[in-house]
């Protein structure tokens, strides 16, 4: 067992888009456990976009990180040693914890995952919190019916590839918003989107309006910017956009100015809302359990981009905002010492 | 008897604000009347912000209105001649008529009206369009809970005013956004409410501020602007923007830009809504009977706005975009023949 372990610290509050020089590892001692807590050794963390809006110090709907403090997010970690008495070593845990090699945390904020029921590193994706967003924010705001045009930004990301599939599970016509030619094949080819536009392309809103013969009913926007703004004045009466992200922005948002959408909003009677999924916590079960159903049943697909060693991950997260991630984007840190999967 | 009326056309199609070019005066022949037709004298016509959007050649929620055709708006009006049995000289009558003199219209568009119940031009405002687009947007869309911070623009005007009231009469705080000191004065010594700020004022941010301490829970809009980006970064978790209209673009719809928004809903989960009256078409008998209690009780009360004259009325719907309005804008165009009123 080693002694020390790595965590990594933000080390300054990024101006635009952060660098390298923004993260800082820092070696810490391993300390030895009070009761009811667990060492863990992590396996793999999660990089998001929006832990890009904690990186600065503004007010939101979760605390900004600290300075010169780690910086946490989802980490699917094997219990190495355990003073409670649930846990024992080789146990897999997911849980809100530090971007580091190991982390001591009390038995009660991790929950335990059973790696038989499906890839444990679906925890971090499509069975966790991504799944869950694309889950609560389609169906309880964006609400599609059989029939209906569902677009969706940042569609080949973890989130949008969801949406999509679950949208088409509902009987919507499914229109994918993504930024490469290889992105819309996996989205047509792959997961049976009906059509998919590159927002990259010269003509991206001729097309875009080619794929919508029928309008939009429902916009689940992951992306903001322009290319929200072109989905945005294609709406039909009663549409419902449900604003997930706006990760066009996330590294500039004071600058992020563009038409204003209100009157589309009157003359269509559509509706917009906002969310994150702290907003569901109440319901997360329900929807765990559809999502893993559905996974089991085929009728749900998956990709991973994982980025391989703990070093990287300042990078794996850089890589979102250049969006070279297809489906979820992972950092895998470390092979269990005791579990066999 | 006349054998002759005018009639008012749209002329061209304003480009950005509307001149008195745009509108032509025609001269028309009284023809006789078919079986179940009235003749009907206009008595009082409304001029309203959103009949900018029909000059436009725009598909909307309503056609536009066509060129070298009469523009046809909310009017009050005297039978003075009727080949329906439900109908005889001197009844009141309002329904969506030509801007003319005289109207030949099919008694079944018309709504007979009660002249002892109201005075009569309530029928053309808060116990009209007006007052319902208050009502239902306010409390169908807003949803104020008692103690929440309400905040309405365009207070001062013949929606906003009465949404300001209602909002009161459901316990919540009020605060008015309006373009001079009469108006805030108006909404604070006469309607009561809570607050209210002068949007031309240069300290306008500040007073705004100060006025909401509490934050904004529901966000009535009838402005659009720099004073709405102004209410929508100091909005609350849960908020709800109703959006009935957007005054401010009006004259310029496809130049008006600001700064996107939709962040600002992800980090509150808050939710923005457009609508027109005719979404509630079903309930306008539930939301008449309220605003006729609560006028008849004295827990709402309204201003007019009269401008005498028919030839006067291009001048009346200018005066909208120039904030010249407290409360309702009518025109006066005639007394009745029969009626004594």
């Amino acid at each position: 067992m080693p002694t020390t372990y790595k965590e990594i610290h933000l080390a300054n509050r990024p101006e635009g888009t952060p660098t390298n020089e923004d993260f800082a590892f820092i070696e810490k001692e391993i300390p030895s456990l009070a009761d009811g807590e667990l060492l863990l050794k992590t396996l793999y963390l999660s990089v998001d976009p929006y832990m890009r809006g904690r990186m600065r110090d503004v007010k939101s709907y979760v605390e900004p990180f600290k300075l010169n403090e780690a910086i946490a997010g989802g980490v699917l970690a094997e219990v190495v040693d355990s003073k409670s008495e649930g846990f024992k070593q080789g146990d897999i845990v997911t849980g809100r914890l530090n971007w580091a090699e190991y982390n001591v945390a009390n038995a009660q904020t991790v929950q335990k995952v059973d790696p038989a029921s499906a890839p444990i590193t679906t925890r971090l994706g499509i069975l966790g919190m991504t799944g869950l967003t694309a889950y609560f924010g389609l169906l309880d705001i964006g609400k599609p019916q059989e029939g209906e045009t569902v677009v969706v930004s940042g569609a080949a990301g973890a989130v949008g590839s969801v949406v999509g599939q679950i949208a088409k599970l509902k009987g919507a016509r499914v229109v994918g918003i993504a930024g490469s030619q290889d992105k819309i094949d996996y989205l047509i080819n792959e997961l049976g989107f009906d059509a998919a536009v590159n927002y990259k392309d010269n003509n991206f809103k001729e097309d875009f309006k080619k794929a919508i013969p029928d309008g939009v009913d429902v916009y689940f926007d992951n992306v903001g910017g322009v290319v929200s703004d072109t989905v945005i004045f294609e709406i039909n009466r009663n549409a419902r956009i449900v604003v997930c992200g706006t990760i066009s922005s996330y590294n500039n948002p004071e600058a992020d100015t563009g038409p204003r959408i209100q009157w589309k909003f009157i003359t269509t009677s559509s509706m917009m809302k906002g969310f994150t999924i702290g907003d569901y916590a109440q319901e997360f079960k329900t929807g765990a359990q559809d999502l893993a159903k559905w996974l089991q049943e085929g009728k749900l697909k998956y990709e991973e981009t994982i980025t391989e060693g703990f070093e990287r991950t300042p990078e794996a997260f850089l890589d979102l905002f250049e969006g070279n991630n297809l489906g979820k984007q992972l950092v895998k840190v470390a092979k269990p010492e005791f579990a066999s999967l």
